[in-house]
């Protein structure tokens, strides 16, 4: 029911993800007599799709408190998160309230064993690849072992999604050298460093431009620096192809230009299309839930429940575990002493 | 000396900078035998020039600290800024060692009467018109009060650069929601919405993408954000860009587009050259310091001199201790009572 358009886009996007996920089906949470009337328009959708009738609907506007009291136990966004508590559903997908759906997620599903905080995850483009940069919102400052859980988390999600053994892990940070930025991004680096190895390479810190150069596979911070980069990225990227927008729009030379260079903005425009990149998985719960954004159109809601699929078929759940079991256990050990150490020690 | 190539770069930039500002004069203030062989062959700039021969440079990659260690009192970083200190100078500028620049001007000048800690701005081209964003790397976290301190800042900074009478600040989060981000930024907020009117209007909470948009004219954060924010969106701008020129050198028709739109797309590039916005003014100090990126080229430098003169011209920091004394002044005025609660007194 959520998003910018309501159910329409959802539906839509189920039909279009439909197309490639042939043995799915779905359960539509909301208000029936909005759904049905525009599932009745995809005959194949409809075939192996449920609508599960709920009244309450959580708006964009609640707060997060608002729409926990509210809602949980009986919204059509707890009742989704619900089904795959149950076992009735693999993956949720939702295009309502982050907020909301984050504090219903945390409720519902609980955090993994050893996960304090989730996070929201965003899968960038770059120059070298699509790369992937949490929190992005979830959460507001942190401290080291937060970072390190987000580090597992988001190795983890490399690996599901990239089909990559051991991804590479940036710290963002103000510069690469050891003593800069703030206390709990150095204490999360001598962790990773001790860690690295352990289904991730530690790469070392990493600045704001390393995110569009594609410097490591994951980049990990905490959600208020996270969300900021983000936005400040889709802003910078909306900034510029309006520049361009006006540039090859000025005089009749510029549009004969850009008329012939068409085909080939068109194809750039692609892979900077938000719908082409929407789907942020939220990461460390006992569930897989994607959210897709509320501005998203059908293509982009469908490529968020791509991507869910993608991390269900992957056992991205079990993944994750298994990192934290591993990590846990490395960092738990004593530190190695080094052969000087030893003689010195004998000595 | 400081920069990517030395002074080449600092000597040729005041040499631009000279054919506008006809009557200002230079002091160069490092190794003579590096300097006047370049300084020679610029004969209209080498009659209003000094050099201040000094052995002792400042190396890109000294720490804060060593450079501290190493050049305090007697390296040509420093004597150039004490050349302020002394009246000798209105302004200085340099391409050097960032972190060290700001550990020996907050050393040398001093930061004003009421402000904690020095900032670093950047004037940000957006689809509105150069905004300022503040602090982008002197600090990392900072309280309210330093939040409230970059505004005013920021807010006499855009009075002087852009010719405003009253500047709109906002102050950056992740929402635009009162109850939204940390402590800091709300209780920052209460503070800047009563001192709203003295010298700033106080817009609200902005998030990042508003960098871009240009919705205010000051946007306020701490340094490590504020860092992250900058180096992300150099780092998407060139992204875009260098899909754009892949877009259009791909194929024949492509190119001759690009041939065709070219006026208009060098037009474009103008508006998002580095060298053109070059100049981080280094504000909160007892004297004008402007920091020039140090990649930046002759005429990158040039304009970080052009931003210099500019603000010693329009008496900036006259504006910036008239507007903390505003400020300062409302802040400490007991909270007004509305009629209703007056009412309530007296009945």
């Amino acid at each position: 029911m959520g998003g910018d358009v309501g159910p329409q886009v959802a539906i839509e996007g189920a039909a279009l993800a439909l197309r490639e996920l042939r043995h799915s089906s779905f359960l539509f949470h909301g208000r029936e007599a909005e759904i049905t009337p525009i599932l009745d328009n995809f005959p194949d959708l409809k075939k192996v799709s449920r609508v599960l009738h709920c009244d309450n609907v959580i708006s964009m506007e609640e707060k997060p408190s608002q729409a926990l009291r509210k809602g949980r136990g009986n919204s059509s966004m707890w009742m989704a998160l619900q089904s795959v508590k149950d076992g009735e559903a693999d993956v949720v997908i939702s295009g309502g309230n982050t907020g909301a759906l984050m504090a219903m997620a945390t409720f519902c599903l609980r955090p993994m064993e050893g996960i304090s905080r989730p996070a929201i995850a965003a899968i960038w483009p770059t120059l070298r690849a699509d790369i992937i940069v949490l929190d992005v919102g979830a959460t507001i400052g942190g401290d080291a072992k937060q970072l390190v859980d987000f580090s597992i988390l988001g190795a983890a999600l490399a690996r599901a999604l990239f089909d990559m053994e051991a991804p590479s892990i940036g710290l963002l940070n103000v510069g690469t050298e050891d003593m800069k930025g703030h206390e709990e991004v150095r204490e999360a680096a001598a962790m990773l460093t001790s860690g690295s190895g352990a289904g991730f390479t530690y790469h070392g810190f990493v600045e704001g431009d390393d995110i569009g150069k594609g410097t490591v596979d994951v980049i990990v911070t905490e959600g208020f620096t996270g969300n900021i980069a983000l936005k400040t990225a889709e802003g910078t990227a909306r900034f510029i192809s309006t520049l361009m927008k006006d540039a090859l729009t000025a005089g009749p030379m510029s549009r004969l230009g850009a008329l012939l260079a068409l085909p080939a903005l068109r194809r750039m425009r692609q892979r900077i299309d938000p719908s082409a990149i929407n789907g942020g998985p939220l990461l460390g719960l006992n569930g897989i839930v994607v959210k897709s954004h509320g501005g998203a159109d059908a293509r982009g809601f469908g490529n968020a429940i791509r991507i869910a699929v993608e991390l269900a078929r992957s056992d991205y759940l079990a993944k994750v575990g298994h990192s934290l079991n591993r990590l846990t256990a490395v960092l738990e050990q004593p530190p190695a002493s080094t052969p000087d150490a030893a003689m010195e020690t004998s000595q």
